[in-house]
């Protein structure tokens, strides 16, 4: 558990925890649970994709897969146990935060990674291996598999800070679905254009495994404009809300620029 | 998801928590979720313990295993949705519970399962096959693999009626203890007098495994002995509540001489 959960990723979803709470007026300290318990949730999805039934991957973040460094059966309960523990932290018994307030961080958190969200959008991918696919498709997957959990972040910062202003929320929500495709689409650029080392995962793997990508269906250039574009939507979403939305801003500005 | 968990298994850990309910002055209503949510969280436990990597079972209830019906990693995505459904359940809005009763649930359901509870036991399982082990670390093995959840079924329904009373909840968990290990114990005896027809999976096969097992601890009449201990224990667990217990003794019983 400790080996996948803190092996260097980038954080991208506790940041986007963080960054919504203090957007609506939160504390870090009310921020430390979900984001905490999102990262288990992402890191508990990576090992088991990375599992030999699933993408069968050796390498992530430059170092072997859990089920490499340890075994199968390892990496399995690994991820069941980190998956559980999310919930258990979040309905830990404490003063921090209203219990209406923890059933709905819960509640946000269990249906972006279950059967609605990002499970559906894995065993959509598993099953659209080598198979064409529109670009229509290719975005419902992805908003299911990636978007989903990204969108839950900026929500989770909002539940945790006690947000009541919906236009805030709603602001979240337009900019969480921009910045969630923005992720995917920079990730299939990188897949192309990073090397190995840099990705701290083997490059030109959708290639080889004939997944399909934004730029396959694209071509590179429409991909990059469409990077830009989202991008621009997410600032926009983020607009009316001036020097506040700045740090939201910055981040979503390294998503489209991150070079692994 | 729906294969694994309507499958006709015998629905132990459900039927405790409407009995605990019950026996608390709940109603059956109140005791609809977390009976869903706790069968949801063992079938998704048999889906994973089942796969090539874990046990490698190719049969369960008489049918073929979710990974042999479907694929491994449709089997991964199963377990792992139907665990994550379990805590979307019990977090869902809604007036028949209080927000506390909810969050009590969600964490009794976490840490019975999570890696201080069930998965530990099976991870404690599979470090020791082939290996020897005293009666007391089997014991701690079966506590955590199968005790813990058959406890929280019990305290599951005991928060579902809102019991305020500590008298009922710790002869409540004593009860669950007992039963939790004549459980085991009975399971391991079934694997050597049932035939695999009745079982619904193969027969003799912790003995193939080399797996230990209280009959190949302490043979085969002490084991039914001990057998009947358990069961006189969960019996003076509850004595002191008379009539009022005889629904969960009757379980208890039919846990000792169930045939599968």
């Amino acid at each position: 558990m400790l080996y996948s959960l803190l092996n260097g990723g980038k954080r991208i979803r506790p940041v986007l925890v963080y960054l919504a709470c203090e957007f609506c007026g939160g504390s870090a300290e009310q921020a430390d649970l979900p984001a905490a318990a999102i990262e288990m949730v992402h890191s508990y999805s990576l090992v088991h994709d990375d599992l030999p039934a699933m993408d069968n991957d050796e390498l992530r973040r430059g170092k072997p897969t859990c089920h490499i460094a340890f075994d199968e059966a390892t990496a399995i309960l690994a991820g069941d146990a980190l998956l559980t523990s999310a919930f258990e932290l979040l309905s830990q018994p404490g003063e921090r935060y209203q219990p209406a307030q923890q059933l709905a961080m819960i509640q946000c958190l269990s249906r972006a990674a279950g059967e609605h969200g990002m499970v559906q959008g894995q065993a959509f991918d598993l099953s659209h291996v080598g198979k064409a696919l529109t670009v229509e498709a290719l975005q419902q997957m992805h908003a299911l598999k990636t978007g989903a959990l990204i969108t839950a972040a900026l929500e989770l910062g909002a539940l945790a800070a006690n947000c009541g202003n919906s236009d805030q929320l709603n602001a979240l929500r337009q900019f969480g679905q921009h910045i969630g495709l923005a992720f995917q689409v920079k990730d299939d650029l990188l897949d192309i254009e990073a090397d190995t080392v840099t990705l701290g995962k083997p490059s030109g793997s959708d290639q080889v495994r004939n997944k399909p990508t934004y730029p396959s269906l694209l071509g590179l250039a429409p991909c990059k404009a469409l990077l830009q574009q989202l991008l621009h939507q997410a600032e926009d979403a983020l607009k009316p809300f001036g020097d506040r939305a700045r740090p939201l801003l910055q981040l979503a500005d390294y998503i489209v620029r991150r070079s692994y």
